[in-house]
């Protein structure tokens, strides 16, 4: 059987080693006769896990001493509205950019804390771009700017940091996550569920800017404080060990590749073969999003003759290339293409939607 | 080596034959060519898998129609602030019983939401009973009745099911989850983390009566509504996928062993070569807590002589039983014997505990 090769969204393919190393210690850690999932946090050798696990994503990002890394619960749907109950800090308003479905619910969520001014938004043309920077309306006190590096269902990526002054910056990077370098400290507040991009999913990973902690709304529940994950080493309660363990594990498969330059480089490599294949089908594709702004993670596409969506599925799956559908409220195909799928797996990919084109078009 | 029993008090020991199992299918589950973690949370694979949890948890505990089942994340926690923004339902009061550790976290953080009434509390004699019903002090027109069915740090058990009447009962069931038979349908709500009795850290269950959803306070976070996770079926996001399908083997492990009260057999003979050995022990050993409420779960014993304790801990690691430190808070020594720990591994801690006594009695 040739390899299967999984273009789900997310909860998403892991790399092969990693799998390969998880399997293999399953049973025993390391000696310790223990499973991962069977140790206790306050243990040494899950401290032991965790702490090269923060120290490995600390030196792939460059993260200063002034950041608090947490590892914690509930994906970036958590983080909606633990961000403004940590954020908000009196002010009146929070600036977003609406860049798509998952801005959208990030906004939808902070109006329970603050007032919402939408600096920008792409929907007059269906979430096809990022708004220019210039043209942002920001507010003159706002908590904070919020914005999302990468669109999962659309498939838009921002290809430039915004320059948020004095404002504290804030990026949901939950399906760009670790894909290419960051200037963390150009950040007040990232944050990113792991099952995209790093690991499984029940991780959620917050890297905040220390100087920001401590001053939660009134009636914060104790688990959505920042401050009190930061002084408990993420251990304030018991934090989810085996996640945290693969991702561990993830983090030093992303050094062993070379880090985040080279990471970055293999994404850009792998996400222009599909597009090129799009782009020269003569129509016979189409990706609905304007090319600067295309995601190399999520590449979202059209066949024109819809009537053929289904066989393009099915004979897809007949190759191995799994989970091609593209979001249920937007229709056609999405390929997902994050850190762990290999390169062969987006040729494969390339090589059938050419040979698929050629059978049909 | 002779095999190893991890004795710790959550993350704990898992059942061999699920890590095994977890282990076979790790790199392909049933011959799709991925592991679980790797597969959509919509996927048709990862609905069968969490949809079979849900199916062997019902038939486990018997739990009704009326009663829906969350998978969720944040541990007992984070519930101790999700059940009163959900459950207080424009009622002034809850009703707590005190015993212990846990009962006074869960305290802590509703006095957040409502005011609360402590109907007893066993704090006059350090914790080591339950009071009696009859005695509690409970409110006319409480919102619910919550108690804490383990104390897992002070090994104080409920040997009986309270009596709410009409209030709605709603228990911390976090260490002896699965441990015996519950009537479900004595209950507005139960709710545990997973990572002592079912599965890996990261995973919450919840069951919870359908008609005490839908009327959460104001401002509360989209994610702490559990009638927004009961109506996607636990999927309104991402769920801790993998934890869950760890715990369904669990349920199914259970299932296989005779159910809840061929596992409460179990934990009753274990639990009783302990106490004896501790009882038999001329003084040697103690146990804090009073015989009718002694954890079946969680065996908590000092040495009389302190000054062994270091000495108790570092023979008892070269005979491979491990992690009987107490809690920090209250010191000497404490043996987790959740339903995964072996008739085996407890039978070799009473002998150990036995030869360390005669050595050094």
């Amino acid at each position: 059987m040739s390899p299967v090769f999984n273009f789900s969204a997310g909860p998403a393919v892991l790399p092969r080693e990693v799998l390969i190393e998880v399997q293999k210690e399953l049973m025993d850690w390391h000696g310790t006769g223990m499973s991962v999932m069977e140790m206790s946090h306050r243990g040494k050798e899950f401290m032991q896990i965790a702490a090269e696990a923060e120290e490995d994503l600390r030196s792939l990002m460059g993260i200063g001493k002034n950041y608090k890394v947490l590892f914690l619960q509930g994906g970036a749907s958590t983080q909606f509205a633990m961000v403004p109950m940590n954020l908000v800090r009196g002010k009146k308003v929070i600036d977003f950019v609406d860049t798509g479905h998952w801005s959208k619910l990030a906004i939808k969520e902070a109006r329970k804390f603050a007032d919402v001014n939408i600096v920008a938004s792409s929907e007059d043309r269906a979430y096809a771009y990022v708004p220019a920077q210039e043209a942002w309306k920001r507010s003159a006190d706002a908590a904070y700017l919020h914005y999302t590096s990468n669109e999962t269902i659309g498939g838009v990526e921002y290809p430039f940091t915004p320059d948020a002054g004095d404002t504290p910056l804030v990026c949901d990077v939950s399906s760009n996550f670790l894909s290419r370098p960051v200037e963390v400290n150009k950040f007040g507040l990232i944050y990113g569920g792991a099952q995209k991009n790093i690991g499984p999913a029940g991780l959620t990973v917050v890297i905040v800017r220390e100087d920001l902690l401590g001053q939660v709304v009134p009636g914060t529940p104790t688990m959505f404080d920042y401050k009190i994950h930061a002084d408990g080493d993420s251990m304030y309660n018991t934090p989810p060990t085996f996640a945290i363990y693969v991702a561990g594990l993830v983090f030093k498969w992303i050094l062993k590749q070379g880090g985040l330059k080279a990471i970055e480089q293999r994404n850009i490599e792998k996400a222009a073969l599909l597009y090129e294949v799009i782009d020269n089908s003569g129509d016979f594709y189409a990706c609905p999003v304007d090319k600067p702004f295309r995601s190399r993670m999520n590449v979202p596409f059209r066949l024109t003759d819809e009537r053929l969506d289904d066989e393009f599925i099915k004979e897809a799956k007949v190759r191995n290339l799994l989970q091609l559908k593209g979001h249920r409220s937007v229709g056609g195909m999405r390929a997902s293409i994050y850190n762990a799928m290999p390169f062969e797996g987006v040729k494969a990919l390339a090589n059938f939607m050419q040979d698929f084109a050629k059978n049909h078009g």
